[in-house]
C-alpha cells in the first residue's frame, strides 16, 4: 500500500510537472482554436458524418481537402517507410472472426469501464465520471481541506483502481449522473470492438478489427515465406480500424472509425540491432523517459545514438524507428518544437510490452500520442501459434551444429487407417506437429489410461497405446528455430492530421480574418492556382497551356476565373492551403510570362509560361521544400 | 402472363445466345485457370483471410504483390478520374446509421432470398438452390421431354418471381438440402448489410456500408457549396464497402468485403450534355444494348457518338463516362478484346435507374460485371430531402425572371416564444422549412381541428391556429431551383484486378511451369529487379548506385543477389510480374554498363548504368507503355 502510494505520488508529480512544461512551452501567439474550426468547416476539410440526419459523434466524413491531404500524407508514409526500407505492404480484411481476437486478448482485455444512469440509460465512461465528480467537490468551497487532499489522491490514483475499487469509491461518494441526477449502475466492463454476426446463419460472431496489426501476425507464415524465409524484415499495412468509444471527443482525436498505419518490424529476439541505424543516430531528439517521469523531472534532447548506448532506449531497431518516425513527422508538417517520445512507464505498458515510446505532439488539447513504437516482444506470434496449432516461427543458421534430445510419436499407420478411414490423414498431420511437451503430457495418458483425446479439426478422437509409440532420440541441427520478436510502430493518421492543422494554422499579420493553413506542399491538397485577370480569348489560352502542362506532370491545380478581385482569390486559395499561385495577365499576352505567388511568404516572381509547373514539380517532389529560396528563381 | 412467358422466351434466347458467345470468343489458348490460381497462392498475391483460422469464405487478404497491384490501380484511378475532371473526393465513414439506409432504400430493399436446413440450420440461396435442383432433374434420363421444358422454362423465369411464386416452386418440386437432404425451411427474405450498434447505449443501430454512394449523397450540400454553387460537378469516393453475401463464390468475384471506387456526377436533368464528350465520341466500343438482348441480337461495335446519336445511350454524360471507363480498363491491363459494354433491360435495373450501362468483362467464370454506369436520376438526393427535411438542390440562372406563387408560414412570434421557450428558435427554423405541399396539408387541419402536430427534434408540439397564419402571394425571381439528376460509375476494384489476372496470365512457350502475369508496368508492384551475378565489392558498389537512382526516383525495385542461376532469377521475377530487370556482371566493372531486359519480350538490351532509371521512369509513367519499342533504346 505504500508502495502504491508512492507511486501515485509520482505519477502526480509528473502530472504537475507537465502542467508547468504545457505553460513554459512556446505560446503560439494567437492561436485560437475556434477561428481553426471554423475554417475547417466553412471550407469542408472534414466535418460530422450523417450530419443532416442528426450527426453522430465520433464519426467523420473528409471533404475534399481533408481527403486529398489525408492520402498524400499516406502515398508520403509509403515513400518513406514501404518503399524505402522494402517492407512488405498487406491488406487484410476489417471483419475479423471472434477467435482471432480472442487469441491476441482483445475479447477480454480491450474495454472500458462504465455506468449507465438507471432513468434513461446514458452511459457514462467511469473513469472520467469519477474524475468530474471529484474536481467539482475540490472546489467546492464547502469542502474541507482535508476532504479536498482525499479526493486529489483518489484522481491520482484512479488509473491503477480495479473494477471493485471502482465501485465502491462509485457508491462512497455517491456519485450521480451529472446530467439528470439519477443513480448510476455498477461498473460495467464495456468492450469497445463493434461486433457483428459473419454469414447468413448468425453462427459466425465477428468483430471490426480494433488495429490492423492481427492481419500481418496471421499472415506470418505466408510472408516470412514470401520473404524467402530471411529474418528481419517489416510488413506494413494501412486500413480502417474501429473502436466503439464511449464518449469521443476533441475531433479527430478520439473517433470510433479511423486510419491506422501499422509496421511490425520481425526481428531475432536475441539481435536486435539494425544495419540503418547510423543513419539517424545523430538525430537530436526531445525525449522523455520514463525515469524522468517518476522522478519529476523534464524531458531531455538527447542523440539517439546515446539514447540507445545508455540503454534509454531499450535496441537499436527501436531507436532506429523512432529516428524514422521524427522525420516522418516533421516531413508532413508536425512542429519539430512541440514533438517529444515519451516512454511508457512500467505500470501503464501493456503486459507483452518490453518498452514503447509514443511520439506526442503538443496541441491546444495538451500533448497528445499520434503514434505508438512498442517492442511487443513476441507476444502476438506465440498467441497465435498456441490457439491455432500452427509453427509461427522463423529458423536461423547455427554457428556451429548442435545435438538435440527429439521426441515424436511414431504413428501406427495401418491401424490408424483402419480406424479412422478418411480421417486418417488428418490425424497423422496432426500428430507429426505436436511438441515435446505436449508428447510428454499425452505419454503419461497412455501409461495411465492406455489412450488419449486429440483434437482434429473440430472433433476429438480417441488414441490408444497401440495406435502411438513414443521415440526419443538425439539429433545434430544445423538451424535453430525461435519465435520472432516484433518491433511496432503505430501511426493514426487522424491525430497527425489534427496536430498539422494546428500547428501550421495561420493568420495574416494585421487580418484575424485571412487565416490559412500553411502546410508543406507535399501534403497540400491542390499544388497550383491558375488566376487569369480576365476572361478574354488569349489569357483563357495561356491559362489551358498551363493547365496541361499541370496536368502531364500529374500536378493538382484549380482555375479561379470567378470576377472577385485577385487578393480576394489569393485569400479564398490560401484559406484551402495552395501553396503556389500563377496569374495571368495582361503583360502575359505580349511577353509569354506569368506572375508565380508562393502563399507562405508572399513573394512573387516573374517567369515564363512553361516555368511554373517544372518549379512546382520540383517543389512538390522535394520533401526539404522549406530549404529553397522562393527568390532563386527570379526571373 | 403471355407477356410474362414472352420476356422469358426472350431472356432465354438471350442467354442461349451468350452461351453461343462464349464458344466463339477467342479461345485464350492455354489459360488455365487452376494454374493461375496456383501462381497467385504461392507468391501470395492474396489468400482467404484467417486461413491459419480455418479461413473465412468471402474475405480475402492481399499479400505484397496484390496489395500494391490494388494502390497503383487506386493511384491511376485518381489520376485518370479524380485529377484529370477535377473532381471532388471524399473520405466517408462505414459505419451509418439506420435512419440514413432507411432512405435509400437498402433496410427494405438490400435482401436475397434463402433458406435454412431445418435439421443443421445450413443457409442456401434460394435461387441458386432451385436452379441447381432443377437442372439435375433436367439431366435425369427418368425425366420426360415435357417435364424437362416445364423446369426450363422454370429456371428462365426464376429471376423476375416473387418471394411466394418461389415458395410454391420450392415445395412443388420438392427441393430439399443438397448436403444432407433435409426439408429446408420456407424462403427467408435475407438482408445483406451487416449490422451493429453504434456507442455504448446500444439503441443506435448502424449497418456497415453497401456501397460508399450513400455517404456523398448525405454531404451533398457541403460540397455543392464547396464547388461554389456551381453545377455540374463530380464527387469520388475510395473505400471498403461490405455485404454479408449468402455464398461467397468466385474468388474475388463475389465477397463480403471489398474496394470501391465511385463517382457521383450531379447534372442538371434538363441538360446532361458533356464538354468533354467529344474527347470520347470517336471510340468503337462493343455496345450490347437492352434491344439486342431482348431480340436475341449478338452486341455490336460501334463508335460512341453514334450510340449516343441514336439514342442506344441515353445522354451524353453517360456516353462520356462509358468512354472514360473503357479508356480506364485498357489502361489497367484488361484484354480489349474482352470488354464490352452491357445495358440492363428494363426488368432488372434498379427502380430508380433510367439507363444502365456494365462494363462486363469475359472470364472463366463468363462474363463478369466489374464497372456499373447509371444514371440514377434524381432518386436518392430526393430521398434523403424528404428524410431529413434538409432541401437538397442546386440553382441556375432563370433566361427571364418568372414570377411564381409562393407559400409559407408567418408565426406569430411572441406566442410561439411564450409557448415553447428554449425550443422556440427550433420551431421557428422547422416552420421556414416546410414547403408548400405540407403547408396545405397543416393549413386544412389547422381549419378542421384548430392546430396540427410538428415532430422538431425528434419530439412533437402543437401548433395552434393563433400561433401561425399562412401567407399566399406572387413573387419575382431571378434563379429556378432544381434537384441534380445523379450519373454514377461505380467500379468494383477486386473485379476488375480479377479481369486483369485472367487476361495477362502467361505461360512462356515451351515450359508450362514458368507462369506469370504480363501486366502493364504501370500496375506492376515492382519496377524493376537488380540482379548481381556476384557478391564481389565492385558488383555491390554499383548495385548500390543503382538502387539509389531509383529509390530518389520513387521507383519500387527488389535486388535478388541470391546464388540462383540468372535464368532462374529471371523467372523467379517474372512470377511477381516485375517488367524489367538490371542484370550487372563483370563487364560492368569494366566499361560501367548493365544489362536491362524486359519481362514480356525478354529482349535484352546493353546500357550505361546510370540510363535504366530513366527509362524506367518514363516506361512506368506513360500509360502507352506498350508503344514503346524496348528496342529503341539500344545501347
Amino acid at each position: 500500500m505504500d508502495i502504491q502510494k508512492a507511486v501515485a505520488e509520482l505519477k502526480n508529480r509528473k502530472r504537475v510537472l507537465e502542467e508547468k512544461e504545457l505553460e513554459l512551452a512556446p505560446a503560439d501567439a494567437g492561436f485560437e482554436r475556434t477561428k481553426m474550426e471554423d475554417l475547417i468547416k466553412r471550407r469542408f476539410f472534414f466535418d460530422n458524418s450523417f450530419a443532416i440526419y442528426g450527426g453522430i459523434t465520433g464519426q467523420f466524413d473528409f471533404g475534399p481537402m481533408g481527403c486529398s491531404i489525408k492520402n498524400n500524407m499516406i502515398n508520403l508514409w509509403r515513400n518513406h517507410f514501404v518503399l524505402n526500407e522494402q517492407m512488405l505492404e498487406v491488406d487484410c480484411t476489417v471483419l475479423t472472426p471472434e477467435p482471432v481476437l480472442k487469441a491476441s486478448g482483445h475479447v477480454e482485455r480491450f474495454a472500458d469501464l462504465m455506468v449507465k444512469d438507471q432513468g434513461n440509460g446514458d452511459c457514462f465512461r467511469l473513469d472520467h465520471l469519477i474524475k468530474a465528480h471529484l474536481e467539482k467537490l475540490i472546489v467546492d468551497k464547502a469542502t474541507t481541506e482535508a476532504k479536498k487532499e482525499e479526493y486529489k489522491d483518489i484522481i491520482v490514483k484512479l488509473d491503477g483502481f480495479s473494477k471493485e475499487e471502482m465501485n465502491s469509491v462509485l457508491r462512497k461518494y455517491d456519485v450521480k449522473s451529472p446530467i439528470t441526477g439519477n443513480e448510476v449502475s455498477d461498473a460495467i466492463e464495456f468492450n469497445l470492438m463493434f461486433s457483428t454476426s459473419i454469414g447468413p446463419s448468425g453462427n459466425v460472431k465477428g468483430f471490426l478489427r480494433p488495429e490492423t496489426a492481427q492481419g500481418i501476425f496471421v499472415n506470418f507464415k505466408r510472408l516470412l515465406e514470401f520473404n524467402q524465409r530471411k529474418i528481419p524484415f517489416a510488413v506494413a499495412q494501412v486500413g480502417n480500424a474501429f473502436r466503439n468509444e464511449i464518449s469521443p471527443r476533441s475531433g479527430l482525436i478520439r473517433v470510433r472509425e479511423f486510419t491506422m498505419a501499422e509496421i511490425e518490424h520481425f526481428v531475432d529476439p536475441s539481435d536486435k540491432s539494425h544495419a540503418k541505424f547510423e543513419s539517424v543516430s545523430n538525430l537530436e531528439l526531445n525525449l522523455y523517459t520514463a525515469c524522468n517521469q517518476m522522478d519529476g523531472q523534464p524531458s531531455v534532447t538527447m542523440k539517439l545514438k546515446d539514447a540507445v548506448e545508455q540503454k534509454l532506449i531499450a535496441n537499436e531497431t527501436l531507436g532506429y524507428f523512432i529516428g524514422r518516425i521524427y522525420l516522418f513527422m516533421v516531413k508532413v508538417g508536425v512542429n519539430p518544437q512541440r514533438l517529444r517520445f515519451r516512454q511508457h512507464m512500467g505500470n501503464e505498458m501493456a503486459h507483452y510490452a518490453t518498452d514503447c515510446w509514443d511520439a506526442e505532439t503538443l496541441t491546444s488539447y495538451g500533448w497528445v500520442e499520434c503514434v505508438g513504437c512498442a517492442d511487443r516482444s513476441c507476444f502476438d506470434l506465440s498467441q497465435h501459434a498456441k490457439a491455432t496449432n500452427v509453427r509461427l516461427v522463423a529458423e536461423k543458421e547455427l554457428a556451429e551444429p548442435k545435438v538435440v534430445p527429439v521426441v515424436e510419436f511414431v504413428p501406427n499407420k495401418g491401424l490408424i487407417g483402419k480406424n479412422f478411414k478418411g480421417e486418417a490423414q488428418k490425424i497423422l498431420e496432426k500428430l507429426a506437429q505436436i511438441d515435446a511437451e505436449q508428447i510428454a503430457e499425452y505419454e503419461k495418458l497412455l501409461e495411465s489410461n492406455g489412450q488419449f483425446e486429440l483434437a482434429v479439426a473440430e472433433k476429438e478422437v480417441t488414441i490408444t497405446k497401440e495406435m502411438v509409440s513414443v521415440k526419443k532420440y538425439d539429433k545434430k541441427v544445423f538451424v535453430e528455430e525461435f519465435v520472432p520478436g516484433v518491433i511496432e510502430p503505430s501511426f493514426g493518421i487522424g491525430r497527425i492530421m489534427h496536430s498539422i492543422f494546428e500547428h501550421t494554422f495561420t493568420i495574416r499579420d494585421g487580418d484575424d480574418q485571412r487565416t490559412y493553413f500553411a502546410l508543406p506542399a507535399i501534403v497540400c491538397p491542390i499544388k497550383c492556382s491558375i488566376l487569369p485577370l480576365s476572361n478574354n480569348a488569349t489569357l483563357k489560352a495561356l491559362v489551358s497551356r498551363i493547365a496541361d502542362l499541370l496536368l502531364e506532370n500529374s500536378i493538382a491545380f484549380k482555375i479561379d476565373d470567378s470576377s472577385g478581385s485577385i487578393g480576394k482569390r489569393y485569400a479564398r486559395t490560401d484559406e484551402i492551403s495552395i501553396p503556389f499561385a500563377v496569374t495571368v495577365d495582361f503583360d502575359s499576352e505580349k511577353d509569354d510570362s506569368v506572375t508565380m505567388r508562393e502563399r507562405d511568404s508572399m513573394e512573387q516572381v516573374r517567369l515564363k509560361v512553361t516555368l511554373p509547373f517544372y518549379l512546382i514539380y520540383k517543389f512538390v517532389t522535394s520533401t526539404s521544400f522549406k530549404l529553397f529560396s522562393f527568390r532563386t528563381f527570379l526571373y
